[in-house]
């Protein structure tokens, strides 16, 4: 039962975020591999809309997730795999070539993929209506499209990214393409559902996102007026 | 002299890319890393618009750089750097919290500022004129813009981002402020300003650049009709 309050390694997530942020939160790939890995971690929560005063100082985006672990304090999600890839041994190969290739996958989740979807993102949520927005929508559909091609050609009838394995790279990757469920974009791609459908029916998945939620849903706000 | 035609690693860069692209190619990560950690690299030039036909099978979405050592290939420039960063030393602290922090500096780079910065890149030059790149510029300014104050902010009157030791994360973050500059919005933030000078004035990144310089002017494309 890896969310543990006396734990030693502390995660910072929100404690709650509007809907279309549920499930997406990217605090959901550090709980992920530490559900991987079998480590226990504490929550920290915090406010989306009123960060703490210093927390800029951890964080210098004010984003969340960061990771506190003894001495060390980190943030970026694609740092945060690693460093507990490293500390787990299991979600990252020891071997030198495996674990530059899990590494690199990583980054491409986070830097040739997910900002071609986070535009198409920007496009349909948080810019929905604008002139701009949609104009500006089928091409940037059709970008996204073209890095889902690349990954599901990559993939063809591998089971993940570099094989039979299981990395970081997968979960990372995984997690990006959640951002396009308002979409049905990865469906266009069955290789690429079949591998995203995988990952998301590993249990440990199924426990980082049940404990992602389960905070949302504790500290849902109450609507005013509706005191009991 | 890095660039050494017997060395065992390989990069594999553009031959020649028009003008506003000289001096941004990513494989410029990957030249500067290796002539900061003295390592002698080969290269190895494509084309640009015509890629090998088998290159997809190496790099999936077709860009560059790629690096190759002995049986290692890979590919994404910020796992290249980290590579070269573990292999040398130079680049990257030993200690676990100093290696996390560095490391943390170039996901930050790649995926909390890049994302912005390359926004407005598409707004102001691959998509300059069209109706929703005026509409979409000022939002996508001010949103680099802020990206660029909590670096800045985060900075203060440190020397590099972790503080007196210049690291990959340094290396990859001076990379991205590079493509703004087609503005002045760096210099709006004196103390980005003066750390963006500060590595671009380190003599392995002069090298770096020259070296990528020199690939292009060598394979500049010749007007058609002005055959000698």
């Amino acid at each position: 039962m890896p969310v543990n309050p006396n734990a030693e390694i502390e995660i910072t997530a929100y404690r709650w975020v509007p809907e279309f942020a549920q499930g997406v939160v990217r605090d959901l790939r550090a709980r992920w591999a530490l559900e991987e890995a079998g480590l226990d971690y504490r929550e920290r929560l915090i406010d989306v809309q009123k960060k703490p005063d210093d927390y800029v100082k951890e964080q210098p985006f004010e984003q969340v997730p960061a990771l506190r672990d003894g001495d060390l304090q980190m943030f970026e999600s694609g740092a945060i795999v690693q460093y507990i890839g490293e500390k787990s041994g299991d979600l990252l190969p020891t071997d030198p070539k495996g674990r530059y290739r899990a590494i690199q996958w990583v980054f491409a989740a986070l830097n040739s993929v997910e900002p071609a979807i986070m535009n198409l993102v920007l496009v349909d949520v948080f810019f929905a209506g604008e002139e701009w927005a949609k104009l500006r929508r089928e091409g940037a559909a059709d970008f996204a499209r073209l890095k889902l091609k690349r990954i599901s050609d990559w993939l063809g009838d591998k089971t993940w990214l570099e094989g039979h394995r299981f990395t970081i790279g997968d979960l990372v990757m995984v997690t990006v393409l959640r951002n396009l469920r308002h979409t049905d974009m990865v469906a266009e791609f069955p290789a690429l559902e079949a591998y995203q459908a995988r990952a998301e029916a590993r249990p440990a998945f199924q426990r980082a996102l049940q404990d992602q939620l389960a905070a949302f849903r504790e500290h849902q706000p109450q609507p005013e007026g509706e005191a009991a």
